[in-house]
């Protein structure tokens, strides 16, 4: 068996009794029945998925997978190609958004070359940034498939290798994503497994004008005419119209998942890498929480088909695991209010009335 | 003049000079533009209300306010009354929601006996709950005024006393509320100052049905027609169908506000203290930062008022500040994007397209 089908075969769903236990607890907390509401949800869940209480959540890790898109020489996206080696480099030295955020939330980040069309062995050379690159970007998929079958299988499993890698260190993972024109593949990502027309799932990305977004949805219906994704058959949609940052997230999460660790997914690219994983291992959905809800287009409908509704909705849309960071901080409430806060027993406080 | 007068005539809106200052610094960030959407928006409101780049809200408190409900005898709470004193203890103890909350943001937490109707002397007597006790508890509003004029006035300034008490250690403040009943008096406030009926902005509180929910109804109803309360007057609403923990909060947020330093409202009880606030002195509306959308029906109809959108939307409805605690997170996060995170220029990152 390959890498990728032995970890899929080791992810079994939330554990019932654990889930049972927290329940208890959390019903004899002082305070009114459930009030702290979402909180207590995810409490479950993560008691749930890790199997312990208090939940193990405080060593924190964001994956940040770079990739490029040879969709990019369509003109789909706002920014050069260059920007995405940039951006590594941004990441590198501390200065990005993803690097602010997950200080202030005492999280690592760990930035992978997944297919930056760049030379990145300066930075992969000094540990800097982690080298699993499968090619120097995608193939343009609006003229054939982004990558080939096994390119695929390589993306995915270089995100469970990445997970496996990290597992001794980290209790949670986030993901996160950077490379330019990435909302197109993750578009046609979302139209293939939900079956939902493209102009229904294309938004703006880094800023498109109403003009450009149609252009840009042309460019996805060219990609799907072309190469016919099978929508059973979630390799086959991620080398038709996918990427290798999408599918090493994809990896990162079959690979949380099988190691009973939560995975908090980002945005919208981060959540097509989420319907890849669910349609190479269903049961992934059980391990994941979903930071936040996207300001692209889209990003609703892929939440609505994985059954997860987002923490947080503050019109986010950079990526790069900024929301994943964020949700971070009430990802650590929950678990702190599951194990932490007293029950009426041993806070000597009055119940309601029956 | 009085110190309540004073202190709301010391209130100016937001400086324009540092919002635009801060805009310029947040139109170059080395992301797509306002990529991260309502964080940006809140890091313009932080350097307005405090003049500064990089806005000070390191240094955080949490006020929690205590105050017991005449109108408890009428059956509106599935608690009783004594549980106001027993959580009192429980904050001290460290083992509330809110303390919870408060250590994972690292944030103090300081607890007032504003009203209590039980003797805390051994509480307050060790400095562990500050005592700014107004009385024993609120009289009965369905049968009379809650509190006179005099009291009122009495509670907005003891929030305004402990502000200024706390100012030299604080950036930021937040709100929070304990107290049996008080999602009553808090209904009657919204009911009277946005001119809706109760019925629309009455909830299930700590967990009523739907025949209790009537009968709350009922209550605040034969409240308003025995008080008739003066919505353009907000001392006369305060005295006749608040709470005494309600009227300090309204003056933490106008002592906040006074100092230009900003205050994180919590949820249903404190947005309540936050329409009395900007009765008594409007601009305190911008120096607010709605920390969370709770359960609570009517709650969305006191963020229209005050034209403040929640950052959270959790299903939370405890009280206490927990919201508030939570939201610290977000308000830490804002801070940072705007003095952090590197512009194009510094990141040596490309631009978009013009």
């Amino acid at each position: 068996m390959s890498l990728l089908e032995q970890t899929a075969a080791m992810i079994t769903g939330q554990d019932q009794t654990w889930r049972n236990q927290a329940r208890a607890r959390l019903d004899q907390l002082a305070i009114p029945h459930w009030a702290l509401g979402r909180l207590m949800d995810l409490g479950l869940d993560l008691v749930g998925q890790t199997r312990a209480l208090p939940p193990p959540v405080s060593r924190k890790v964001i994956i940040t997978m770079a990739g490029d898109h040879g969709v990019a020489v369509e003109g789909v996206s706002k920014f050069p190609q260059d920007v995405t080696p940039q951006m590594v480099a941004n990441f590198v030295r501390g200065g990005a958004g993803i690097n602010v955020l997950a200080r202030q939330a005492g999280t690592d980040v760990v930035v992978v070359d997944m297919g930056v069309a760049a030379d990145l062995s300066a930075l992969t050379g000094r540990g800097e940034v982690v080298d699993k690159k499968v090619a120097m970007g995608t193939a343009n998929m609006a003229q054939g498939p982004a990558m080939s079958r096994e390119e695929a299988v390589r993306a995915v499993e270089a995100g469970i290798e990445v997970v496996n890698e990290l597992a001794a260190d980290y209790d949670i993972f986030g993901t996160g994503d950077m490379g330019i024109a990435n909302t197109t593949p993750s578009s046609a990502i979302v139209a293939v497994l939900t079956g939902r027309a493209a102009a229904e799932v294309t938004g703006r990305g880094t800023g498109l004008d109403d003009r450009q977004v149609a252009a840009k949805i042309a460019v996805i219906n060219r990609a799907l005419e072309i190469n016919r994704p099978n929508p059973a058959d979630g390799l086959d949609v991620l080398s038709k119209v996918g990427g290798f940052e999408i599918g090493g997230i994809a990896g990162v999460i079959i690979g949380a998942a099988a190691l009973h660790k939560p995975v908090v997914v980002d945005g919208f690219i981060s959540t097509a890498g989420a319907l890849i994983a669910q349609s190479l291992a269903p049961m992934t959905a059980e391990y994941i929480i979903a930071a936040h809800r996207s300001m692209e287009n889209g990003h609703g409908v892929m939440q609505d088909h994985l059954k997860c509704q987002p923490l947080l909705d503050l019109n986010l849309r950079l990526g790069e695991g900024t929301g994943a960071a964020l949700a971070m901080h009430l990802v650590e409430a929950a678990a702190r209010i599951v194990s932490e806060v007293a029950t009426f027993e041993e806070a000597a406080v009055a119940g309601a009335d029956k």
